[in-house]
């Protein structure tokens, strides 16, 4: 089940720069910054509320967020759903017809467990799901 | 001071068809439809947790939701933070540098009073500020 936004993507250009500028929008410093090796992104947390401001920026060209920049305007890159059962809500959604970017839920960021949704399920939207890694 | 995503904005081309995807994928039914005929756009309001997910669609081509869809893909709009005093939240963010897209806040769907940001004051993204309205 769906229990809240868990976080907003942003996908920037130049890391360090939309940290500060978000820092001061927010009002709030960061409160963990991570690096996801295998999917070449360096991510800065802040947060919102029961939400999360999460920013994105490539370590490399040819990683996904690299090869997002390379082709769009720096934004929002994708929304995430807290869920409290992924399994469960990747069989619900798989079954209505959304189609899932993996079969499996993968390791995210922040101790997430995370699987992404294709946007044209979703009217252009990119949609991840996400749970605690512990749930799995 | 922000306290939390009040919701995010969805631009889509079928404003019926999305209700139907949107209604699916977060498993609630919509709480409410408005038109804001000023701003040429109805809006459809899914709850999320503490946030609310909005879809946009244009009642005609001319309005701002219809010129963004005539250039871009649908898809994620902007991102809605709900302050509690909107007008010290605007003070505060131009004395940072954040150029505001109007003076004044003005009626939003929702019982919403809101002013929007330009997206350059924030790595492309389009933010809004929203307070409920009386709060003005």
């Amino acid at each position: 089940m769906i229990k809240k936004i868990e976080h907003i993507g942003i996908a920037v250009n130049d890391l360090e720069e939309a940290t500060k500028t978000y820092q001061v929008l927010l009002n709030v410093s960061p409160y963990k910054t991570e690096t996801v090796k295998r999917e070449g992104v360096k991510t800065v947390f802040f947060e919102c509320g029961e939400s999360k401001i999460e920013l994105l920026g490539a370590t490399r060209a040819d990683s996904p967020i690299g090869k997002y920049l390379s082709k769009q305007k720096e934004g929002i890159h994708h929304i995430a759903f807290f869920v409290d059962d992924i399994l469960a809500e990747m069989h619900r959604l798989q079954s209505e017809g959304f189609q899932l970017l993996s079969d499996e839920p993968k390791p995210g960021a922040d101790g997430k467990t995370i699987v992404f949704m294709h946007p044209k399920s979703s009217h252009g939207v990119l949609v991840e799901l996400c749970a605690d890694e512990n749930e799995i």
